[in-house]
């Protein structure tokens, strides 16, 4: 830290992502990246001529993108903003409803990036607990007088609520933003995209890194009431106007164009995840009930960490939480069969030396 | 705007980038872009087998890039962070070292996105203005006790200051930052870049955007002391820690290594540069001493507004600016050799119908 660093990040920790290593030499079930390669669609898009062009700024306005994004989720364009990946749709966010008057309120167990986004902007947080079973009970959150923000399916748990208790979420909180963080929603949960359409206290965020195999492109959207897309696009032509470069935008509408691959991918990814769970319970695994790309599992007696630290010397990434009420767990995210099949049979490995 | 945004913005009003029409009609010399396709090895380094792996997440060290820039500017790679373009650099910077301790002071003719990063962080501004001959007088600045931020050269006028002046800057406010905003200094200026070995207080801010043919990928950055680098790291990773892209991350490297490249097409701006400047001259143009890939030229008779629409209507896009000691000017990105041509011919038929 330098001497001239602001005071008011004294208490500031920044975000800790997953582990990225550069050599490739893991089997990579960290990060909850696809084990797809984006579709063949992206790849032409993003071709030689294009990359001739990056010369040029992209479109400020994000046009043709935004347009393809709010054709396949049925609303109008003026309801869509495009971020640098979704963090930066939720920085946007905490920036625009989160203020000394306006509170923050999100689950003890949930995306990391919350807190750190309410310390970064100064904003109070109440940080309500999941039950004791992990799962949120949304009366909670009730006529909080607050901005919520919510993770539908929730991370690092998979576990998801029903469209029913966000809409009792909408209707008990009409003066506050309700923020539904669907980056995981493709994998089982049902999305409140249509619901941005009857309240305006609405906001659904998306990635295309999960679902749409682009992590490494970075883009997120959000969908919601006109108001709140001007209100966020005045925050974005304040911070980068040309916040998605034109390689992403292409990428993009290509990808959200190819419905065919997106669900022969996402329904593969299900299927896989649904073998994992039956062969983890089978060896002695407790396994949080899915939604997502990713299972939180945790072993009935080799802890969290051990587990992580072997099955890392052993060639295989997966995702450990030094923190209460999560050590026991692995996050595991869902690839392949061959992948998931190798993870198996190296704990079985690991479970047989302990014994 | 809805009734949810924070009241904190009421005054806020975004920046509003230069036109992007998306159907390329025009002779575009409005956003100082590039004339010239990235180098070849950036379309090389860009390949279809990369863009396969954009499932994975992007390096949030950056590292390979960050190397690439530390190894050109004979700086280490702590010295390095990297941005979404040089906006995001510059709002890190101003989240990180201005807050209501300490306002920020930055020129009235400047980069407008300084005043709308000052109203969108609620951070006082002291706005001092240029003098009659739209030069900069650092002694202004000098023990002025705020962070300063002074583009070198300075847009949209063109017009640079010394390295002896900004040594003077930093010399005489040691407990305050100064950021030097090289947008444009690979067209003629001093870079300050080896200033930041002997100053803990500056931070060079450049950018892919303008010298290096890559505006559409999104690629800013500052050198400083590492102890710098490490604050704006923490903002980072509190914003968006993989905030470049994979394919932005390559495109960078194999840019910044391909200087023979770089040499040829800056120089021949600079030669452009120098002949529309001369040409411009011979038509009655007054035009400012300009070190930048844009020249900013005012008529003896022409209006700036009159000579930007009649450019636009035969195809010609220049940018102007209807603010108060800039309204007769238009500034003019140079291009291709044949692209001034193209300027100068329609300037004189503009010309001669007004007699």
């Amino acid at each position: 830290m330098s001497r001239f660093f602001s005071h008011r990040f004294d208490s500031l920790t920044a975000y800790t992502p997953g582990e990225q290593p550069q050599d490739q030499q893991y089997i990579k079930l960290n990060t909850n990246e696809s084990p797809f390669e984006p579709s063949p669609d992206v790849i032409k898009a993003v071709s030689s001529e294009e990359v001739g062009k990056l010369r040029l700024y992209s479109d400020p306005e994000c046009k043709r993108t935004v347009q393809a994004i709010a054709d396949y989720y049925g609303v109008k364009s003026k309801n869509v903003v495009l971020g640098n990946g979704s963090d930066e749709i939720l920085s946007f966010i905490f920036q625009a409803y989160c203020d000394s008057d306006t509170p923050v309120a999100f689950p003890d167990i949930s995306y990391g990036f919350y807190s750190v986004f309410a310390r970064l902007y100064g904003i109070e947080a109440d940080v309500i607990p999941l039950k004791e079973d992990y799962s949120l009970d949304v009366n909670d959150y009730c006529g909080i007088g607050k901005t919520v923000v919510i993770a539908n399916p929730n991370a690092p748990t998979g576990m998801a609520v029903s469209l029913a208790d966000i809409e009792k979420l909408l209707v008990s909180n009409p003066d506050n933003i309700v923020v539904i963080d669907e980056a995981y929603v493709d994998f089982g949960a049902d999305s409140a995209v249509a619901l941005t359409k009857k309240y305006s206290n609405l906001i659904v965020v998306q990635t295309f890194s999960k679902s749409r195999q682009l992590a490494g492109a970075r883009l997120g959207f959000a969908i919601a009431h006109e108001n709140i897309i001007t209100d966020l696009n005045t925050i974005r032509f304040s911070t980068n106007p040309y916040n998605i470069n034109r390689l992403t935008l292409l990428a993009g509408e290509a990808s959200i164009k190819d419905t065919a691959y997106f669900e022969s991918t996402r329904t593969e990814i299900i299927a896989n995840r649904e073998y994992t769970v039956t062969e983890l319970e089978k060896r002695g695994f407790r396994v949080l009930p899915s939604k997502t790309n990713f299972v939180f599992a945790a072993h009935s007696e080799a802890g969290g960490e051990e587990l992580y630290s072997k099955l890392k010397a052993r060639g295989i990434l997966v995702r450990y939480f030094n923190k209460e009420r999560l050590s026991d767990f692995l996050r595991i995210t869902i690839g392949t069969r061959e992948q998931m099949d190798a993870l198996l049979n190296t704990l079985d490995a690991i479970l047989s030396e302990r014994e």
